[in-house]
């Protein structure tokens, strides 16, 4: 990954003339005013650690590697946030990681944890390096230095258990190296967030990463049968049966905690067949409190569909969930869902729902034949499979998309948050209503852009896109303000703070007001249990 | 329920005349070799609080109750394990709790948190008293008294979201009385354990009971949506939304703390809409791999039965699942699924699975069809809907079996686990083995029946149920010999101690061979976190 991107120098494109078009008429926004990365402006901060440090590293890490060189630390240093991309451009002194260490095993991760207690020098665990909630910052916590501790030695498919359906993968595979490694037992994990081709299972694991089929395979903390964790005070190996009374489940107390109570190695998932059969179906509805009331049905029916999403009006005209491979080849909107609607005899306009199936044969069929008709008796026009299938192909683009936008002096970021039913059109318009008004003030209009992402029996997350313009000398402030008025109104509303981005630097001062007073307590004794002396990933989760 | 039964006295049956014989000839108890229950000399341990202590107690719950009749204390002194049914035979000096206290409301429950931190007396939680763990052991924990905290005034539907498809439902309400609430709602919980006609909610949520429809509606850990938990340092309300990446999951770490750190007074719960329709199957197995495989199948495919059981060939032949209502009027086996598949053509013997399917029309015809399917294609013979229609109707029946087994002389009880399913059959053999040998050692056969009582992708659970004779002065001692056998053998083979009856007493000394030293660290923090003074539950869980 470029530092300043999502994706890689060779994905950036640039936006086709349209869009562009729009950027300047609507955002009053240009390439030229936005910001722009100078790779030559950049300075790493000097690494802390002294040579007897780095020759000790060498010797505790043993077979793995120690580095200080910048192009090491530089690209551990910050995530994949706007405001982390922004800072690229705005804020090139970067403080760094001290320096990168790669154990190979646990025993050397575990030699590591000593002597970072020992030394009073933290750890920051590094996965694939998509945080986008500050979860890579390089916060030493009043500790002499901090270390970036990359798990990419940890990448292998260790053991595989057809009849169980299980695997146990290291934490360091990236979700395509682990889904080809998978596939040559004819397995697959089924898990597909956006941010599946850089990140890696530890980071799913620690993050309680959701992903676009979580409907039909569950979420990543769902499919955790069990987990290593090196702790600074010994291993920990959750998760001894598929279920069990025995206690508190030690795997979700494990599963979330960020890198804070210690560095997750390998994780033992549920796998499926790869399934033989896939079956894609668009639906449009009037309205988006139509088609929620539509989605709640499905789910609380159980009719089954893999992957289940619904796009709000805005979103849905500028048909933003189909349009990402588009980029820098047409403008985005000229092919929206509301004129295919029309082809297909209906109204344009409303909002786009897509449905994903698989399995068997009989299973997908079924499945989609009874979804259909629930989503049918609640509103819905059936669209064919086009929408939906311009979707999948597409679906990890949004990100190189935002690098797009960025270029041209858009602000475009993402946030989410999740709901009961009942609550979930007041906490989606209380969120919209806050980023709106903080972007107005900061003198641009906003297009805010909503679709449910997951939907559970009970309940829904909202995933919000904002465009706006790049204003004033700090953009990354600019955005910062919307974010905070955005997770006011969601602890205002209801809502947690996060579904499925996790908590990072970003929203760790809005934990309290989600768990109580209790519950943190409960987070930091376990904490100091484990972490006695405060090295693991200090900045990040616990308030 | 009786003192030293499971039932009412009303509820309580002899056996049919056949099965007296067989408990004479095979295993050479009758009634009058079996330990009788001498009302007459029960005493209780005299209550350690004073005058003045009760006094402040009475002031401290307000408008509660507090008590310290031997009428209220003895019945919350012994869980329903057989070891507790067997001791009002054998150790009629019962150890009590000091006095019965019940609450109104949450402050209430601080209030006397608070005095019994001051004070130094411990508090053990009360639902429906069904325990069958030792959960109820008035284990003062070094105290100077301990009081049995009844939740029974914690007994109402306090909200209901039927949009969002949530209830909030009293900790105290039990099993029949919360779907009696529910259903003028239209709504159902759909949890069935067998101890139903007596457990309560709050005690589903602390010992993560599973059910016997969780194959389709989940275990009750899965149901739940949020919980209030009343600790001596504060309440925490846990579960804002339906899933979230805000950290660890705190109603994880709640779910199955069986009152060691707190007092659990309302849950929220995942309700259905009460199902339109019901569908029952049953299918023959030639043996128990066989169709274990076929549960295997079913499950990894998401075919999606409400419930699926697989009864092996020694539970299949004495009629185990589907004869508990014939208590007293027919000997069991005598009408065995062996002969009745022998009617419809197939051979007698094998392995008794029974299917069920809730929901709509449609909904139970896809899900049994495509069940169907795939357990013919497994090796399953269809036996119609008979078996599985007899199974739910004497589903709860199986403790007063044990009552009219115990009152002639055999030692009768069950016991859990779950593992993999490639761990499975090592792991039944290795227990059944244990049970046999142990009992043997005593000088009894053993009769050793074994089912599949809950299905998941990765595994299955194993319920074993063991009769076999009452021999020496002490038959409390030979059952815990046997019990001490079985969990080494769990232990030894990757079982979990527990998949759905809890750890209470009985099982806290195998928890740090299921979690680990860190993970009992772990839950020691916790414990010390909030409940500083250890009052709650002092004896149970935490080794």
């Amino acid at each position: 990954m470029a530092l300043s991107r999502w994706g890689t120098e060779s994905e950036a494109r640039d936006l086709g003339e349209g869009v562009r078009g729009l950027l300047r008429d609507v955002l009053g926004v240009t390439a030229e005013s936005g910001l722009r990365f100078d790779p030559a402006a950049v300075t790493a901060s000097p690494s802390r650690l002294t040579d007897s440090d780095l020759a000790e590293l060498a010797g505790v890490v043993g077979r793995g590697d120690v580095s200080t060189d910048d192009a090491q630390r530089l690209p551990r240093a910050r995530g994949k946030s706007t405001p982390d991309l922004l800072s690229w451009r705005l804020r090139p002194d970067v403080v760094c990681p001290d320096a990168v260490v790669a154990p190979r095993d646990d025993d050397e991760v575990a030699a590591l944890l000593d002597w970072c207690g020992i030394e009073g020098v933290a750890i920051v665990p590094f996965g694939g390096g998509t945080s986008v909630v500050g979860g890579l910052t390089p916060d030493a916590g009043g500790h002499r230095a901090v270390l970036s501790l990359d798990l990419a030695h940890f990448d292998s498919l260790e053991s595989i258990d057809p009849e169980s359906g299980e695997a146990v993968l290291g934490a360091g595979l990236t979700g395509p190296r682990a889904e080809e490694l998978l596939a040559e037992h004819g397995f697959s994990l089924g898990h597909f967030p956006q941010s599946f081709p850089y990140a890696t299972i530890g980071g799913y694991a620690m993050t309680r990463s959701s992903g676009q089929a979580s409907a039909g395979y569950g979420r990543f903390d769902e499919m955790v049968r069990g987990l290593t964790v090196v702790t600074p005070v010994g291993v920990v190996e959750a998760g001894r049966a598929p279920a069990s009374a025995a206690g508190p489940d030690l795997r979700q107390w494990l599963l979330g905690s960020e890198g804070a109570f210690g560095v997750c190695t390998r994780v033992r998932l549920r796998v499926h067949p790869a399934p033989d059969t896939v079956r894609h179906e668009a639906f449009r509805f009037p309205d988006f409190s139509t088609g929620a009331a539509a989605l709640r049905a499905v789910e609380q029916q159980g009719t089954g569909p893999t992957v289940i999403r619904l796009s709000d009006e805005t979103e849905t005209a500028v048909n933003l969930a189909t349009a990402t491979e588009s980029i820098g080849t047409e403008s985005i909107g000229t092919e929206s869902v509301g004129e295919q609607a029309d082809g297909a005899g209906g109204e344009p306009g409303g909002c786009l729902c897509l449905t994903l199936f698989e399995g068997t044969a009989e299973h997908t069929r079924s499945r989609n034949a009874e979804t259909r008709d629930v989503l049918l008796a609640h509103g819905g026009t059936p669209l064919g499979a086009g929408p939906a299938e311009a979707w999948e192909h597409g679906r990890f683009g949004a990100p190189v998309l935002r690098d797009a936008l960025l270029d041209n002096g858009a602000l475009v970021e993402t946030l989410e948050t999740a709901t009961d039913w009942s609550n979930l059109s007041a906490l989606r318009d209380a969120v919209a209503q806050a980023l709106t008004t903080s972007l107005e003030a900061s003198g641009t209009p906003a297009l805010v852009m909503c679709h449910i992402s997951h939907v559970y029996p009970t309940g829904a997350s909202l995933y919000f896109t904002v465009v706006a313009g790049q204003r004033g000398e700090d953009p990354v402030e600019q955005w910062m303000a919307a974010k905070r008025a955005a997770s006011e109104a969601i602890v205002g509303a209801g809502g947690t703070i996060t579904h499925h981005h996790a908590v990072g630097v970003d929203h760790r001062s809005y934990l309290e007001a989600e768990i109580g007073e209790v519950g943190v307590r409960m987070l930091r004794a376990v904490k100091h249990a484990v972490d006695p002396h405060g090295v693991c990933n200090p900045g990040t989760l616990i308030p």
